[in-house]
Order: C-alpha cells, then sequence, then structure tokens
C-alpha cells in the first residue's frame, strides 16, 4: 500500500471512529431540552413537556406503577400540573454515553401545595435514559426519580 | 481504486462499525451479573454485591442521599443485609446502548422482616447505566430505584 493511501485509511477510520462533536457530545442538546422541559410544565403545558418525551417514552413513577408511551405520559404530566406542582428545575449533573443513546443524572427540584394552599419545595434525584430520533432531536425515552430525604 | 482495495475499505468500514455481536449486545453479561450480584446478596457477601460496581459506581438511594464509591456503596449494601433483608431478585427488562455504556431497566424484589419478625416482599424497578471496565467486565455505574405501589 502507498503512503497516501495509508493517510486515506487512517482519515475514513478516524472519521467513523470520531463523528462531529456535536454528534458525540448531546449534553448541550439535553441541557437545552431540560430548560423548554420546565418552561412547558411551569406555564402548565402538559403536551409541551409530553413532547419532549419518545412515542414510545416510559415513565417509571416512585411508589406507583411504570407509564408507558407519549400519550399516558402526557395524562401524568396533566395530573401534577392539576394538583398544582410548579416551579420545576432540572439540572443535569452527569451526562454520557454514546450514539443515539445518552444516560443523565440530574436534579430535581419543584414546589407543591399543601392543604392549606402553603407551598413547600420538594427535591429529588433521576436518571433519564435520553434517545436521538430519526430527526436527531432528543427526547426522553426511560425516566426514573426518587426524592431526596425531606429537610 | 481497485475494485479489491474497494473492498479492503468497506471490510474495514464495517469491522469498526460492526464490532464483535459479544461487544454489541451486553444482554448476557448483565444478565449474568444481576445472578451473581443477587447470589452475593442473599449468602451476606455485601464485598461481593460491592463488586458488582465500579470503583466509581453511585447509587441513587429513595428517600435518602446519593451514596457515591464502592466502599460507601458496600457499607450501604451492609446495611440492608444488616436490617435482614434477603431474598433479593433482579431482571432486566430492558438492555440498551452501545460501546461501554449500557442502561438497563430492571424489576426487583426482596423480602424484609418487620418488627415481629414476619417477613413480606417489596417489588420495585430501577435503571442501572452499566459500565464496561478496561478488563472487560460490565459494572454497575450508576443505580437508582423506586418503589412500586403496596399491594
Amino acid at each position: 500500500m502507498t503512503r497516501s493511501l495509508g493517510l486515506v485509511f487512517a482519515v475514513i477510520i478516524a472519521a467513523v471512529l470520531n463523528p462531529p462533536a456535536n454528534a458525540q457530545s448531546p449534553r448541550d442538546d439535553i441541557e437545552a431540552a431540560l430548560v423548554t422541559f420546565a418552561a412547558a410544565f411551569n406555564r402548565g403545558d402538559d403536551a409541551g413537556v409530553a413532547a419532549h418525551y419518545a412515542e414510545d417514552g416510559a415513565i417509571l413513577l416512585p411508589d406507583s406503577a411504570r407509564v408507558d408511551g407519549r400519550a399516558n405520559i402526557q395524562a401524568f404530566w396533566k395530573g401534577a400540573i392539576d394538583a398544582g406542582l410548579a416551579d420545576l428545575t432540572l439540572k443535569a449533573v452527569e451526562v454520557g454515553g454514546s450514539g443515539d443513546i445518552a444516560f443523565e443524572v440530574g436534579e430535581v427540584s419543584y414546589s407543591a401545595p399543601d392543604k392549606t394552599g402553603a407551598r413547600s419545595t420538594a427535591t429529588g434525584k433521576y436518571i433519564v435514559v435520553w434517545k436521538k430520533g430519526t430527526d436527531g432531536v432528543w427526547r426522553l425515552y426511560r425516566d426514573i426519580w426518587n426524592a431526596n430525604p425531606a429537610k
């Protein structure tokens, strides 16, 4: 093999092993999705929240059953909005993975009213498995969380 | 380029894009690890349980704080064993991902004694992010679970 052909091989293999940075590191896309997810929730837009999930997404709820599919996920989030949950914040702590699947470890906080209407803040932690759609958009595929200790 | 060189290119690219089946599908490795994880727990071997986690692993506990590092994870599992938890079962429901990171959605059950010593069974669901070590062994990297509704 000539040296120039060797170089061609090296370039091709490097391109295959190292796709463009935006394909390798979904962190920016995921952080942007967390912002629009929380904004949708905080304006009471359950459809806007649900649009962040894959059509075949699932949420694994604490002390409740698994919820499968975007329509059912939307119904869950509508219930949370109707129950008065608000001030949702989502923060990516760790993002990893490769290809069309990424994982995110995150922190969540929100406020909820008690029976008197007084609001208190709760915090929790979560892992989301994100999936990149054929349209290039990262969506929540599997979503599980649990509560932090009460303060 | 000659046709034979084109074939060489195609073979190289195919090899890079399609690593051996055992590298692409960690499901068998993960299911085997679940068996030895549960066996270690059920014989009261907290070190054996902890060995399934990456040195920099973390568990995200319901209603408690995040626990980082294999030594602290071992202490957590020792506490669970000392509290009388037993009959642990782990079942992989979904396994995905690529490269050295995989995710698993799973189901867990165990028994725990009440104050009278009578045992009852609890079930939950979890997501584990698995990481393949430089030694080729898949270990739990991030581990989060929550409870199913009480029956």
